[in-house]
């Protein structure tokens, strides 16, 4: 491809490669599945906002107080002037711009693909806190600080009491395999190595993007690989191709 | 077509032309929007368990005390010999054994439809203890008294106790209607005036089989209606010419 690499804006961490973020890894994964040349800029979480703002980028909620809220991913694509926030509109936006090669969305899959995401975040809410707990413990600190405390706000409890080890972090784990069996039940009518048979989709971007921040911060990945026969550490393996970090 | 109608199996009630389940309702649109002839053969609830055995339909569950569940619907296709139970077996059945026409499943599309069924019965979590209880009303002594007995005894107390009129069943209302709010934009993407677009599939009978319960049954339908600038109830009218009762 001639295009001008596309520039992907996430957030560090202390690992190897610095990728984590659910939300962020769903746009890389989409941004290779179009094989289209990106370069990740990488945004410690208290500069996003005005990283945001310098570069037009709109907010993707509105916090609590009224204010708006600023998130990763965010592209700028200077093939088109465009700067896009939201994972979903991200997708949306690479498949309109560039028809070529995959679809992340094929003829009406738009609707089932956000049920299908709404339906694996759901499955993951017993992991969930969890899985923010871990995320501390890889971040960098000036983000870390910024994480700890915007969630401890919204929380109001300590992060570490959000899932505490023994019988309440045992519950919320056994909940969530119990939630992922719907889920395998789903993927058990696919029929290939994809979500959509052997027809790669952004619902690949979205399950391979979820199961990798459980994978990568590394707390209770070991007990989800051995789940359901090993499907999910299976399935994020015939994505490997799409996990390069560029 | 030259088939031979396929035998439908439904459960019958006091309303004009009968039909009123959810999961019935899925099998007559999967029927009609692959335009195959059919006829309903309506059996009362206390009668389902016998008709299974006798024409050899598998049970689609177990019961708490380890016995088979025998539900509807169920369809003998007098074409291939074939009897299969379970509304989702039905649908992939019609599409592999009848290619022609219009697909319930296009390529891959199965475990999305399986998830976008899966929120849309989450989002009427709050509305279906109440939608029991309006069924009741509309069944047919023998089924209502079968119905009625199997319910209490899964839920230890009396139907009319599920969702009281008063402040729980305003708050059962309201989660629905907020649940649905999720649904409600997943279809802001189709597109068009079907789930997938312009394209009719499974996911209609599904989104439809669930809204025609509640539209028949009459309970809530008048709120329900209104909800989201009235989407559910124009969507449904997107499906009147595959609701007719054959």
């Amino acid at each position: 491809m001639s295009q001008t690499p596309i520039i992907f804006y996430d957030i560090p961490s202390s690992l190897p490669g610095n990728a984590w973020s659910p939300n962020t890894w769903k746009t890389r994964y989409a941004l290779s599945i179009k094989g289209l040349p990106y370069k990740t800029e990488w945004v410690e979480y208290p500069d996003i906002a005005a990283l945001a703002k310098k570069i037009g980028a709109p907010p993707t909620s509105t916090k609590e107080d009224g204010s708006p809220s600023y998130t990763l991913p965010i592209i700028n694509d200077p093939n088109t002037g465009k700067v896009i926030s939201d994972s979903f509109l991200i997708a949306e936006y690479l498949d309109a711009t560039y028809p070529d090669g995959n679809t992340l969305f094929p003829p009406g899959t738009k609707p089932l693909i956000r049920a299908f995401e709404a339906g694996v975040v759901g499955a993951l809410e017993g992991v969930l806190m969890l899985q923010l707990v871990f995320s501390c413990y890889i971040l960098n600190p000036s983000s870390e600080k910024y994480f700890r405390a915007t969630r401890e706000a919204v929380f109001g409890k300590k992060m570490e009491e959000f899932s505490p080890e023994g019988a309440k972090r045992d519950a919320d784990v056994a909940k969530s395999k119990g939630d992922l069996t719907a889920v395998d039940s789903w993927l058990a009518k696919s029929g290939g190595k994809y979500v959509m048979g052997n027809t790669i989709s952004y619902a690949d971007g979205v399950l391979a993007g979820w199961l990798m921040w459980i994978k990568v911060t590394d707390g209770i990945w070991k007990d989800v690989a051995t789940w359901h026969n090993g499907r999910w550490a299976t399935y994020l393996t015939h994505l490997d191709s799409h996990a390069t970090i560029n």
